[in-house]
């Protein structure tokens, strides 16, 4: 089932308004979901939105709280999260980095106490429509065993790495599991086994069964014992900076993930005219996708699929779980 | 063979005093180097002088240039590296970056037309000695097929992200390939198969077998698609922001690789005394490697194996290869 892109957006927004959003920041957050979905991003769009009106409900989300400035030192800034929508609060740390980066060439925001982020891509793409280099990464509930230990101990904190682009940006967005329990469950219920090795079985064994994982819990971090280093950096700068919560802070239990501390970083690439060329994004891609000497794929860049989703759904319309659509009706 | 540290330290002294380098830059370009050997960074010490001294003697690296400010604004500023010796530029450029999150809270410093710089993690830890959080990379010459490709059209772009803590630094210092054409040949010559698949063989499949990698020349980058995209990432904004080069400017041959792009970031965490904790970090490491409820081998921290390695070797003196030890005292 696909529906037109208002059609969506109105929808969700018509609950956040009876959830007590105002209409400045309804409109914000049912965009930042709507958008998830039409960039074919579905876990984190309208498929994720049940759960974030679950846990404004439960209370863990505060519909009303805005980011506080506790602190501020030249390019960098210091933000409280308080609790409120972790979308809107992402967006307004990449919008506040942004302006730092015009200001300062380059501007940092370390938000303590968000709620999830939700998908994280949006403020890559935001920071590159604004025509700045975007970094930002978020901790996370413990969710991945790190390299050498069998139980979660370090969150899977996604990372985004942005870059305007003319002719489309440049916009990585990943996680440091190399696949989400959703995806392992996507495999699993289309019969299928995973294209590389994802985690270890109940015995200890890698594999590339989808179900043995989530049985064992225990999938993998990208590149073993280097993404599970990069995951425990990741959410040491981000605890730090933020003065917020680490990892093992956080509530391991995903209906009450909350105090989530995140670090949003802005480059200007124009900063005080340094001549600095964004036209040699395309000539890296150019190379990058170059006719290939044997036989092989299509090579992708980071965000191509995202353009792509983008334009389908917004020509047909952005596929949507009936089941799903029709609960999001009756949600308040 | 072992020898003590200032043996080593004056033994490449004495060879870049003859090469023309003044007793301020020699003495700290000779100390990078022992201290990677002293860390059990091998590959990026002593065993790497030898071509590194052959690079000053065919002109690719410049003894005498000296890092130059392009442009400047806030705290993002541009520097060029006129092909000067590449772990003196870095050092200054991570020590300009120091200084400006010290004066801003976060200081970058883009580096354009570097030579290679050598152990990335001595920036890492040159920034934790200084207190603050430090991140950097390098782009390098295309040696690395991403994802779906089976030629090399990325690098393997090393990144480095450091954390101070008194109780010693968390340093991760991870290139984008899974293993190292020095880390195959290592394993192949120990005639053993890799921990875990490593790359393609010459028929397209995943292998463990180090030489088969070798000879296809299709090493893995971490994460596949993952580690893939940040390497891409990494060398689109180091070139953007130094208006230096990207992977696909570089010359291939590892001999004549120069006019290197790097980013060199620095975050006070004590900037403005927002009340950052840095002893956070201790409670992180102290939770990832608390007992484990199952049998697993211990979960080691990034950098805890340097610490490891610098107490031995300060103790019983660095190890060295003899053969290439005495060459050095012939190189010029």
């Amino acid at each position: 089932m696909r529906i037109a892109y208002p059609e969506l957006f109105d929808g969700l927004l018509g609950v956040l308004l009876k959830l007590g959003f105002d209409q400045e920041r309804g409109s914000l957050c049912a965009r930042l979901f709507t958008d998830a979905s039409r960039d074919g991003v579905y876990s984190h769009g309208l498929n994720r939105f049940p759960q974030f009106v679950g846990m404004i409900k439960s209370g863990v989300v505060n519909v009303a709280a805005e980011p506080e400035l506790i602190a501020g030192f030249g390019s960098l800034e210091k933000w409280d999260g308080k609790s409120g929508p972790g979308n809107l609060n992402a967006y307004r740390s990449m919008e506040r980095a942004i302006l730092l980066s015009h200001e300062r060439g380059i501007g940092c925001v370390a938000l303590s106490n968000n709620n999830h982020w939700m998908r994280g891509g949006s403020y890559g793409w935001q920071a590159a429509d604004a025509g700045v280099i975007g970094i930002c990464w978020t901790n996370t509930l413990p969710n991945l065993p790190p390299w050498g230990a069998s139980d979660p101990r370090v969150g899977n904190n996604p990372m985004v790495i942005a870059v305007p682009r003319a002719k489309g940006h440049v916009v990585l967005d990943m996680a440091m599991s190399q696949f989400s329990y959703g995806a392992l469950a996507s495999y699993r219920m289309r019969g299928e086994q995973l294209p590389v090795e994802g985690g270890f079985d109940s015995a200890g064994m890698l594999t590339r069964d989808p179900a043995a994982i989530e049985i064992s819990k225990r999938p993998l971090p990208i590149g073993y014992w280097k993404g599970s280093g990069l995951a425990l950096m990741l959410d040491m700068v981000g605890a730090i900076l933020s003065g917020g919560c680490a990892t093992h802070q956080i509530p391991a239990d995903p209906e009450k993930e909350t105090k989530l501390s995140q670090v949003f970083i802005a480059i200007d690439p124009a900063a005080g005219q340094t001549g600095a060329s964004v036209n040699l994004a395309d000539q890296i891609l150019e190379h990058l996708q170059s006719p290939q000497p044997a036989d092989g794929e299509h090579v992708r860049y980071p965000g191509e699929r995202v353009l792509q989703a983008r334009k389908e759904n917004l020509a047909n319309g952005i596929p949507v779980e009936p089941a799903i659509w029709r609960d999001v009706h009756g949600l308040v």
